[in-house]
């Protein structure tokens, strides 16, 4: 606990710090002196602080191409200060160990049975994170885990209620995912679980296409179609953890019958499932299955282009509503969306153009992930992260370490 | 400039103690102490503070019905210190002066002629204002002004660009209402202007119907169908501060066209419009022509049955696309859009039921307005206090004013 006013700033101040060096990298003193706010004797004691606690170094910049004596910057000791990253994606699971400034130091990756329960994968990722620690610099400090999950999360307990899998009903018992994984990897401390979209959204957000934007759509499509929604600059998770679930907003009133109970969701005329339906593909699932049609349709196959064409329609279709409620400033295609709004942007941006508010699409940007297929990893780093960021010294100390290493 | 962290933590200690008797009424020092989590003595010379600069003053509680010597109790200055809050509605201008605390000292209402600018508001505003002004006591503070305007609203200028009369185009040159409203009432600091269904959303948040909620929707229906929401504690306001425009969220691909250029949106199934077409009333407008068509559904006749129900069916429909993707704690009809709720209630219920997945629904209430016709008024209020909430003694002193009288 903060005992005194100077004390809490100081905090604060150590915080913004390793923040500004984790999201831009080695910084000049004198960036940072005109980045925060503060004075130069304040930035050399902060930087100080966190280079004695093993945090940041100071060192020569890359070359300049400049004359002169080169001013030192401050850098985060990515090689050094780490945690772990765990995705459990449709098909497959990956955990990468990630260094304090967003590299992937090292990673692993394993298939997913398909139809299997987010707890059926804890052996396996335990398994790919005692792998990789086994290659990890004896050194090196472990500050935290995070998680990303597709499907719905709840936020209080990370506890996993529905995935894609889960069928009809929807609702699973919701087994405690992050307490397990918590102790299947040894730690003291759970990791913190979020969900795909969430996660990769932020990522995106943190150091990907919508960096600098605040209010920001991330559309994540696999087996389903989900979002992180970034507004004011912070993730709309709503009451429960469950909010962004875009995919089963209904567009089309007299569509098929979805999985969750409803008919003419999202889902059921851009996801996978539909996509594949209609270029009578009935069985097939998967990223690949779904990239095979792209391909056959960019060939100019009429059939896989129709179906392609639908799917772009209704992509514009589902966007532009969700455009009038947010008022964006970046729309961000990732997972299956990105080939698929890639396949046929032309017609995306027309159905925008004719069903979003001028207003509210003014300053608009549809991208793709800068990150791609890494950013849920990245954003689960993030997770990994943020209680160090928001207290350094506490987390960072050795004496007070919650991660104990993975036996 | 506070000049040390010292003075900025008492800065906004002042600020949360004279928030939290604003929202909550009377305090006793003992809850003060408890809720805000500082010590006695440091509670005591806050007050102090407060009571010197005419902001709050301590006395007696009321009756307690406990025997002993009664703890004294803070109380907002609410008869002193207060601000003007402003309302443009589709058919009525409001004017009201609100004390600090929320109360609805006095009001003035003048009808709005059908189809005009909202700038041709703002001599009519004036005048009310200045009408209230002559009856207010001499020793008054007044502290700010906030306008509720509906339609839509840019947030970092308030210019208000479109408005329910604005027709297809729907874009306005955009007159700078807050600047020209400042003026008029010959105000150093123009007002803050916001949208009318955010403003309302804020009350209802604060004081009404959704207090204590973090995560909530609030709808509004007049000439068209506007919202409120909260997300995380804090307005979706979108980029350019024109979010939340859950009318042109489209419903129905097969619908109607909307004056907005698109199709089926949801405004053309639930509104005003909507509804008295459907009773073969195409050229009504307003409240009084809705009420009466929720009347006669209530007294059993089938045309206004039928038409209730329609609208019933598809605000259902539009609530259960938000639930799912916002997770809210409460749902909150308001404008029209409470009348016609409450006429078939169960109609939009079994909609939501089918509709909302579960995990998104599972704590949602579904209310009508506390502060009922008075929320955007009470919200404007809000806008007009917050710069003194923010920081208690920078704007209550009399030297630093930025609110002169007016004539």
């Amino acid at each position: 606990m903060p005992t005194s006013p100077q004390e809490a700033v100081r905090r604060q101040n150590l915080g913004a710090l390793l923040r500004y060096v984790h999201l831009r990298g080695a910084t000049s003193r004198a960036e940072l002196t005109a980045r925060l706010g503060l004075n130069r004797s304040t930035i050399g004691a902060l930087t100080a602080d966190l280079a004695t606690a093993g945090l940041v170094d100071e060192g020569a910049p890359r070359e300049t191409g400049r004359a002169g004596r080169p001013s030192l910057v401050v850098r985060p000791r990515s090689s050094r200060v780490y945690g772990y990253a765990l995705s459990i994606e449709v098909d497959r699971l990956r955990a990468a160990r990630v260094g304090l400034g967003g590299a992937i130091l090292d990673s692993r990756t394993a298939q997913r049975p398909p139809g299997t329960e987010p707890a059926g994968a804890i052996g396996t990722l335990a398994a790919l994170v005692h792998d990789m620690h086994r290659h990890t610099p004896a050194a090196g400090v472990l500050v935290g885990c995070g998680v990303a999950v597709t499907g719905m999360v709840r936020q209080a307990d990370g506890t996993v209620r529905i995935h894609p899998q889960a069928g009809p009903a929807g609702e699973t018992a919701g087994a405690a995912l992050g307490n397990a994984l918590g102790a299947a990897l040894g730690h003291d401390r759970p990791p913190l679980v979020g969900d795909l979209a969430d996660v990769a959204a932020l990522a995106e957000h943190t150091r990907g296409a919508a960096a600098g934007f605040d209010n920001v759509l991330y559309l994540h499509g696999d087996a389903g179609i989900g979002a992180g929604i970034i507004a004011g600059g912070r993730l709309v998770t709503g009451h429960g953890g469950y909010g962004g679930e875009v995919g089963h907003m209904v567009v089309n009133p007299d569509g098929r019958p979805c999985g969750c109970g409803s008919r003419g969701c999202w889902e059921t005329e851009i996801g996978e499932r539909a996509l594949l339906r209609n270029v009578g593909r009935d069985g097939a699932t998967g990223r690949d299955a779904v990239l095979a049609v792209v391909e056959a349709a960019l060939r100019g196959e009429p059939v896989a282009q129709a179906a392609v064409r639908h799917v772009a329609d209704w992509l514009g279709f589902g966007v532009a509503n969700l455009v009038n409620l947010f008022n964006p400033e970046a729309v961000v295609f990732g997972g299956s969306l990105r080939e698929l709004y890639l396949a046929d942007a032309t017609h995306v941006r027309a159905r925008l153009l004719r069903m979003a508010l001028p207003v509210c699409r003014e300053h608009l940007r549809l991208r793709t992930p800068v990150l791609g297929d890494d950013a849920p990893l990245v954003g689960a780093a993030e997770l990994a992260f943020e209680r160090l960021l928001a207290d350094p010294l506490e987390t960072a100390d050795p004496a007070d370490r919650e991660f104990s290493a993975p036996a």
